[in-house]
């Protein structure tokens, strides 16, 4: 039989790098805790139609689509809103609001795989439903702000935007959404010719266009001088000019709550998601070329899947981006938890007895691992030896008779004879 | 647009039930850390042909599998055991033994949905290779009876039997793995008559048809006795006889260690999946009548992967399952981390300062709420009142000017001025 291979596009982590990604995984539900987000957990497969509903072009046609047994049309997951926003609108719906909801776990897109991007990716998704003010958008950038920090990123900045600048001009000029959907999506690309091609076949007025041409250029770290630019470029579509005061006060509150944020202003942001309505954002490393997380608000997706108008702001934390951008930036990976023990018998008779000291050690918290494999004693104590354990219990016949076992540091090469009822307090002592 | 729902025989896991899942999920994972097993992480989605090498018949044709949009045949995993062999065999054969490895997430097959049965389901699986040793059997043992008793489940029974009792008959009359497997897969079936039909059929003898009924006939919860029992029954046999020796020597070594297991011993134990060559269990309790866990030893299933021949003995514990019985059993959920604080500001102009105030106390590890809705005081206060909140913190303009809040308590119904530098301290103060 010839060896077997992961498919196309997915990987396996072995234990260092899984062990970063659960350790981000605990991190990102920890701050969910301390936010007050509560975590649900939604299906890997849900039916095409729902995630296709709102996913944008390029999405759903990069969805893992399939008929399952029973000739329904379902999906892999490729992203978490549309599942949480379908319990909001059905399971959830009488909860009261606001209600802040994580969920987390592996998401599936036939992207053509490269540096960075896999068709299996993880996330830490978190959503504040109900409030449509600005302290709501501040809160998920604080957070994801947080998450960062936490995790010991550096030098990352977000790059901003809000949705309404180009729905707001597009919109008074007449298009229609579909309209705004294809244009949005040529500048997700950055491909800003074709978009004004359309804007313009679509019937945008020369007025229109020279304003997005301005609106595209519009952008820089200096947030608040930006913001002025933009609202001078705009200065004929109301709409517009309300999207660059909304994310000005999104700006200011979060500056003001002491969250000292880097930020690239981009006027002419878009994020590929059709749904976003205001405030986008992307924070990013220098060290590598994608987007860490995605957020943004979206305002009025519950009530596209049956539910009633309710206002939304949320982000995806990229939980595999986030563990490359700290394997890039050196972040060194947790102190693993505690130091290993083995347990060796030097006979075959006292494999039980070495058995019952492990469970013994480990009720006080140790990590131990016991002989299971007959080895001699010397052979056993080399195998410890290189997989850098810090101590060996061992188990033997003239020590036993007076319940005594041999405790050995590894390290020091140094041995000595223990009650085994003061083992734990020995080795705690000692790795303390 | 209708309201949409979840695909037939998938769910969603609200708060509480998630907060279940998520700690039954943690301690399986610092158990591994206990016993030495590493986490690994592999992908939902793997090549067919890898998930159907051993599946047996059964969840081979209830998996779901489908074309990739590059036309690759693949399949959503229904087990670990695959694609972890596929680890061993591949990118971790040049790893010392013993290998202790962990895997947990979610599994799909297209059972009928029925109680406790869904087609997403969640395992933590432990294996362990390298080592034929009862020792390395007993300890998987010892690791699912520390799970659920750490879990708080009570009277869980492991039925236990083994593979070597029926193959060492089946084979020494001569029948082919084909049709061992099938009897295999009408026994699991409880198909007694049917399995006898097809072993005759297939060339066995009347004595080994007497055998395979006194087999299926033998057991009970008193171990040793049964155990006595079924040699007898299988003088004949030589490898049966030896299997039942290794199901005494295992369960001999389990109960020296100290370990209490109650026990039904099934000497016509077979277990669904092909692969099991050794000792099988499936740990039950009296309320629910599916196994939580299965578990077993595959000395055979490395080298089928393209490895070398590596003896194997491993556990999938069934983690929603597991959530069902414990609240079949009315074990309480663990303790909420600590209690929650809402802070809220009487006047828009504060908004900033109330987040301010939020990072502060979360930096303390409080759960923090803040106020997102711009709802007056009174609101927000009745609000957290019906949601058991523990403190609100009400930022005013009065208090502020002297760098103070009012902090309440919400059951006490009580409130008083603190100053904001002793705000976490006072909280923390109060709640422990």
């Amino acid at each position: 039989m010839p060896a077997f291979r992961t498919v196309r596009g997915m990987r396996d982590f072995l234990p260092r790098d899984a062990e970063r990604m659960r350790h981000v995984e605990q991190v990102s539900r920890e701050l969910a805790h301390l936010y007050g987000y509560e975590e649900v957990i939604t299906p890997v497969v849900e039916s095409y139609d729902l995630l296709a509903a709102k996913a944008g072009e390029e999405i759903r046609e990069r969805m893992y689509a399939f008929k399952d047994l029973g000739g329904r049309k379902v999906a892999l997951r490729p992203e978490f809103t549309a599942s949480v926003a379908r319990l909001v609108a059905t399971k959830m719906r009488n909860e009261p609001k606001p209600m802040r909801l994580f969920s987390e776990g592996s998401l599936y897109r036939y992207d053509e795989p490269q540096y960075g991007r896999f068709r299996e990716f993880w996330q830490a998704n978190y959503e504040l439903f109900g409030s449509e003010k600005p302290e709501a958008d501040a809160e998920i950038l604080m957070l994801t702000n947080d998450l960062l920090t936490k995790l010991g990123l550096r030098n990352y900045r977000f790059k901003i935007g809000h949705m309404g600048i180009l729905r707001g001009i597009l919109s008074q000029e007449g298009l229609d959404e579909e309209q705004q959907n294809s244009i949005m999506h040529l500048l997700d690309k950055k491909r800003w010719e074709e978009a004004l091609t359309v804007a313009q076949s679509a019937g945008a007025s020369q007025n229109c266009l020279t304003t997005l041409e301005k609106v595209f250029e519009t952008k820089g770290k200096d947030a608040f001088r930006v913001l002025k630019r933009a609202e001078e470029s705009v200065q004929d579509y109301e709409k517009a000019v309300s999207a660059v005061e909304n994310l000005r006060e999104i700006l200011e509150l979060t500056g003001e709550s002491g969250v000292k944020l880097e930020l690239m202003i981009e006027a002419g942001f878009a994020r590929g998601l059709e749904y976003y309505t205001g405030m986008v954002f992307e924070p990013y490393v220098p060290e590598i070329e994608m987007a860490l997380s995605g957020g943004g608000r979206y305002d009025k997706l519950i009530q596209l899947f049956g539910g009633e108008s309710i206002p939304a702001v949320g982000v995806a934390q990229g939980i595999d981006r986030i563990v490359l951008a700290m394997k890039k930036q050196k972040v060194p990976p947790e102190i693993a938890r505690g130091k290993r023990v083995v347990v060796i018998s030097i006979d075959k008779e006292f494999r039980a007895k070495a058995m019952e000291l492990s469970s013994m050690l480990r009720n006080v918290g140790l990590s131990v691992e016991v002989e299971v494999m007959g080895r001699p004693v010397s052979k056993a104590l080399s195998d410890a030896d290189r997989r850098a354990v810090a101590y060996a219990v061992i188990v033997g016949p003239e020590e036993l008779k007076e319940e005594k076992v041999v405790l050995r540091n590894m390290k020091k090469r140094q041995q000595r004879v223990v009650e085994t009822k003061n083992l734990c307090k020995e080795i705690l002592g000692s790795l303390s």
